[in-house]
């Protein structure tokens, strides 16, 4: 399933956690391009300004859980050299190939001793079988590992793969990643063009999920092609559109996974606005919609309370007649020109549902976009209501 | 306590809530002058269209508890003409002198039988003692009624006050009034002046309060002076800014008692930030804290997670620098230079008072303003994630 020209590993290198994997490494044996996308916030990690730097040459990921690095000082960009260095010269790299990223507690120095000592090992761990441990070692108060994987159905040329890891449960928002990903594949790809494909695809996919509005100052998603599965680099034509919807359909699973495992998560559901006067306008409103805690409530209560999205909508700064309101939930039509239109016991039971998805038509304009989101339970509460999380 | 000139009632109407007043009444039995603020959200309820277009001659509110009469067709307008009728034909007043204010369900229709039953004993009832009763009416998820009252230490003339109930506990938010508010003073104020003194106290209390973020479709605040003190109208001078500062504390006063009795509310913080580049931005960073989930429920958990309030701050829209930024928490020093400065158990000692004030400087500029909020608790999911609150 991996693509060709990568191996990882991970150690329990104790940095924070204790017995569990919280160091993990990518390396691409043969590389041809890389990318990535960064968080918005204005508090970026050190790691997410070391990767920035770097990214067009990244074939090397190092990634611990537990300690952000962000909010750390000065200091923080002399211990994102030291980590990188200490893998680049065990591997015969140049430390500007060695990607950071890293994921936990604001503000806490990052163990570089414990780090360090924990390289060697992680090094010669090495193998095309690291991978599920890697996907263990990057998780904080994640449930469970995430991946995906497609193959890419170029019409000629040898068979091609993508495979991607991701993390995330809480401070999940849209604006760029929103979590930490990884994305492998042994295409060729034109980097310009790479960058390019990953940038559209992430907003589409990754910048659509929000579990609670609190974007990270650690987001990054990388995406690094080896070039092992076919000589010609693409560098546009139907092999990049290919290309394109297949990462879509692999970063679309890997986010999709984020939300089913977000903090305290017991539904997915999927926000569909149609009919705003602009594009902008129906993702604000889908936003609005889908970070309403209001809202949130009602979904984990199973509670088909239609007034609180009219009144989170209202709020939203998309423009509309109230009056002209139309929802959807699945295919049961719930609301119609702005009032209650399906039966009550129909919409508990679409909303009974693990998953679902309510398309709500503002009836003012061509604008459409969407917003993953998930419920807000006790558990969510519980999860960061505890000390230190 | 309560201004001359005004009489209330309430009584079990049984709309909706049973064994309990949920219909109220306030009337001015002399009139000089009213003032109203609404909400902002697009889908505004029937009783806000209503009263917006009356609020310079109400002298009369009826106010009914648990149907918002919000999202309820083109009939509802009718109802609230049936409904200020009843009340004016049996007062000797025009229509356009009734007032109307409801809180409850979004999209139920109004049960104007039920109200119109009641209306008799309604104004059979009205005393100057019924204020209390009044203040209990009103209510819905609030665990107590919230009032506020002081006297407004003219220079000379007669002693005047002013009184106000408000009530509010969940779809809070600082985009107006966020609740239902009526005050009541006896002092006489030019119409102008009035409108004027009220949008400019409710912008900085009502509107710096938010529970939830979600702004309510029924939103209204109203003032009602009876000029019953003092002949002579207040038309500007140092009579406003005593009537203006008076008013100020009274809306203060009642803007942190639905904080402090916000769903599930456990805690009031007050956050302020100064050091903005304008205003606009240090509201922007102020309510971006203020409504994050997980500041909150750090709040909740009495967790010194400065780290939360710094990502927060860095997706609010504020532009600063991140290793600038100070806090403090009430008179501790906490973070300085975007770093940990206080002990961590001082900052949880600070932490587990009910009411604190966090202040975030962001050495930035001259812009300050606040917002302030309670902290997220199992007991808000457990109030709206049960079926129909």
């Amino acid at each position: 399933m991996i693509p060709k020209g990568f191996r990882a590993a991970a150690v329990e290198a104790q940095m924070r956690y204790k017995n569990r994997p919280d160091l993990g490494l990518i390396v691409a044996d043969s590389f041809q391009a890389s990318a990535g996308v960064f968080t918005q916030n204005i508090c970026q990690a050190a790691p997410v300004l070391w990767s920035k730097n770097r990214i067009a040459r990244g074939r090397a990921v190092l990634v611990n859980a537990g300690q952000a690095n962000a909010q750390t000082g000065r200091g923080a960009g002399d211990r994102c050299l030291l980590s990188a260095k200490a893998v680049a010269d065990r591997l015969g790299l140049v430390t500007d190939e060695v990607l950071l990223a890293s994921t936990g507690v604001i503000g806490q120095p990052l163990n570089i001793e414990a780090l360090l000592s924990a390289v060697p090992a992680l090094i010669k761990g090495l193998s095309r079988d690291g991978f599920d441990d890697f996907s263990r070692a990057i998780l904080t108060t994640d449930t469970a590992p995430k991946t995906a994987w497609a193959e890419i159905p170029f019409e000629r040329g040898h068979s091609a793969s993508i495979w991607g890891v991701t993390k995330g449960s809480g401070m999940i928002a849209p604006n760029m990643a929103t979590t930490l990903g990884f994305v492998l594949t042994d295409a060729a790809m034109e980097p310009k063009l790479l960058r390019s494909i990953l940038s559209q695809t992430a907003e589409s996919t990754f910048n659509r999920v929000t579990v609670d509005g609190d974007t990270s100052t650690n987001d990054s998603l990388f995406i690094i092609a080896s070039g092992s599965a076919r000589s010609e680099v693409i560098t546009g034509g139907s092999d990049a559109d290919v290309f394109k919807k297949t990462l879509l359909k692999v970063l679309d699973s890997l986010s999709r996974q984020i939300i089913r495992d977000g903090e305290g998560a017991t539904k997915l559901v999927e926000i569909r606005v149609q009919g705003a006067r602009s594009r902008e306008e129906a993702l604000l409103a889908a936003r609005t919609v889908a970070e309403s805690p209001l809202v949130k409530t009602a979904f984990f209560g199973g509670d088909p309370n239609w007034g609180r999205i009219l009144a989170a909508l209202g709020r939203s700064g998309a423009d509309f007649d109230p009056y002209r309101v139309d929802i959807d939930i699945d295919d049961l039509a719930w609301v119609r020109h702005g009032l209650i239109f399906g039966r009550e016991m129909d919409a508990q039971a679409a909303m009974r549902k693990k998953e679902y998805c309510l398309t709500i038509n503002l009836n003012n304009g061509p604008g459409q976009d969407r917003a993953v989101t998930c419920d807000l339970s006790y558990d969510y509460v519980k999860i960061n209501g505890s000390y230190r999380s």
